[in-house]
């Protein structure tokens, strides 16, 4: 850590590589009305697609991606691009997602920090990292500013709107809040709304990152590497990674094994167990490519996630969901438990539409639907080339 | 939190009211070896009793807190307690232990904070808190720790030895360490050896205390109140919290409710959730009575915890259990799953000794050992009235 000292924020800032993103900003009189009551200017979408769009725009596919994911679904890490494609092998000539029939689209969102507007963006007013000044976002917010992407490419109706986790958030608002410009949909391990525990594991997380003297009320990015809030990004990434995977493969794959000991005789409070040591990998990791203000506006976005919120309750805003729907469930998933993706199925399917239900089989916890490509890569062809 | 601001340390002190504690040291010339290869001087154990040791000293049952209870098992909270005793209405005449019958010991862990020799106590060199000098202690230690009670008790063999979560770890180390001195156990909710999962969420915890500047490198005590490590203890103590209860509970009691809000149209971030509220009055709380060193010296000692550690491993050590077992379970604990409880239960049944399982029925989680006495107590006197 020494040798390499973590940037103070980890997002992507004008003059990086750019790598495969191209860029949408509202122009000046286009401003972003937000669910907090108040305008963003200037607002900046940082996207990928693949495919081509076809003459009557009927082809294109919205990915959605999750809390620490981005732009780039598919394709290698390397210049401008921390990591390789979250759904690299799914999505490509050929693949789940089939590049050659389908134009597929996926932006970083709004309060990211892989090149669209988020707390590490410039502020309008004086070009400065927004910081603290960055407003409290929502799901809506995001695909709001999604849906001005959408008409900015001549998308006036997405083939299917696809995504898990935090990006399963935003299928469903895609679903509610734009019904008509939505053709089929497919939330992955997610939720209508956030629940109490949910919530509470973000909320922990955040406050892991505020209580860090370094992160500075949120204004950290003038701080030298190594100054910045990695200890508390770092916590809130342990307890998430914990949450996103599994008490059985973390024995299966940890056990009780120490770093560098055999476990028997070595009791300092400071020898690490190596479940310890890949928690601790996988907080810096992020540190390198995520911004902690980012962190904290997409998990609050997370906390915030109702869909039934302002629409008269859950029940009546989802009788909106008319279009198919395929949900996906992880049954080792205790973050978003397959209870939340039934109540998703049976809601839709309470309007007569099209609702399908498949459950991925893994030990591996939530992020199974990140993992487990040969289960969740057919289920996807099969429901979007069933889509006329 | 102005108007009172929390202590440096919530451990107890010299001087404070003992209130129902007893206190035993060990004299100068009977250092206590610890697992971490040194001795620790004039160790002291407080405990409480209740009911009589009778004339052969057959009906003595001693019974392990968890990682922040302590002695006080039974008895209101006031002068000198804290809490209200932690298992208040099944021990005492008449009740599920039966104090008419049973003389009933519990001991304050070794690395505790309420009377037992641990960080916050004076170091025996100097008078000073040990503070960052605590040695790293195992549950081993604590029942090592024990066993010199029970010898200046007078009791040879206890009846029985009960407890939950890291009591239960307690109960599994007496079985094992001194099985000729235990008549009967009844872990509940507990653990062999501490899973990685158990181990992350633990680490994770004592990771919030650690990283706060107030914790001081682990020497705080002469802070101001208001000025020691309570935002990294009471981090630790809401992730502990989430873990020992259940989503469920979490959604009926707290469901999207927020903090004085109808949670339709006020999104400021720091807007809380009653879920939030909860965590935070739970983290304070503990700060009032709780020592946030002791916090980290007993999650590293349950880290530890591994019965078969130095003994050929976890099979060959529980060969040594042969007596009468009653392992209670909660299926809802997701923090100590069933399966850690039928594995405890089949390993002493494999030594053909009288190995019972019941499961305890509630959505509550881990912490339902403390809260369905209902349930709980009815076994725990039947188990302990069926011994002779």
């Amino acid at each position: 850590m020494a040798k390499n000292p973590l940037p103070a924020s980890g997002a992507w800032r004008m003059g990086d590589p750019v790598g495969h993103r191209q860029f949408f900003t509202l122009p000046p009189e286009r401003k972003l009305a937000i669910d907090v009551g108040t305008v963003m200017e200037g607002v900046t979408t940082a996207y990928e697609t693949w495919g081509t769009l076809n003459g009557d725009a009927s082809n294109a596919i919205l990915l959605c991606h999750a809390w620490t994911g981005d732009s780039h679904v598919a394709g290698r890490a390397g210049e401008g691009h921390p990591t390789p494609g979250w759904w690299e092998g799914a999505i490509g000539p050929g693949l789940a997602v089939d590049t050659d029939q389908f134009f597929v689209v996926c932006a970083n969102v709004l309060g990211g920090c892989q090149g669209s507007t988020g707390p590490a963006s410039p502020h309008p007013s004086d070009g400065k990292p927004y910081g603290s000044r960055f407003p409290v976002v929502t799901i809506r917010d995001m695909v709001r500013a999604q849906a001005r992407l959408a008409d900015h490419l001549g998308v006036r109706k997405w083939r299917a709107v696809i995504g898990g986790s935090m990006g399963g958030m935003q299928v469903l608002e895609w679903a509610v809040t734009f019904p008509e410009r939505v053709g089929a949909i497919m939330p992955i391990a997610t939720c209508a709304q956030a629940s109490a525990q949910q919530i509470a594991w973000g909320s922990i997380g955040r406050r892991g990152i505020t209580n860090d003297p370094r992160w500075r009320g949120g204004d950290y990015y003038d701080a030298a590497p190594g100054d910045g809030p990695h200890e508390g990004l770092s916590t809130a990434r342990m307890v998430a990674q914990v949450t996103f995977r599994s008490d059985n493969v973390f024995t299966d794959r940890f056990g009780r094994d120490m770093v560098g000991g055999d476990g028997s005789s070595t009791l300092a409070l400071e020898q690490k167990f190596e479940v310890e040591r890949y928690l601790e990998y996988h907080g810096e990791k992020l540190c390198r490519r995520f911004d902690a203000n980012s962190y904290i506006a997409i998990g609050k976005a997370m906390d915030l996630h109702d869909v039934g919120r302002s629409r008269g309750g859950l029940v009546a805003a989802m009788k909106r969901v008319t279009m198919p729907t395929l949900t996906m469930g992880i049954w080792s998933d205790f973050l978003y438990p397959v209870y939340q993706q039934l109540q998703i199925r049976d809601m839709v399917a309470a309007n007569g539409a099209r609702s399908e239900y498949v459950e991925v089989d893994s030990p591996h916890g939530h992020d199974a639907f990140l993992i487990e490509l040969e289960q969740v890569g057919p289920a996807v062809k099969r429901f979007v080339e069933s889509l006329d």
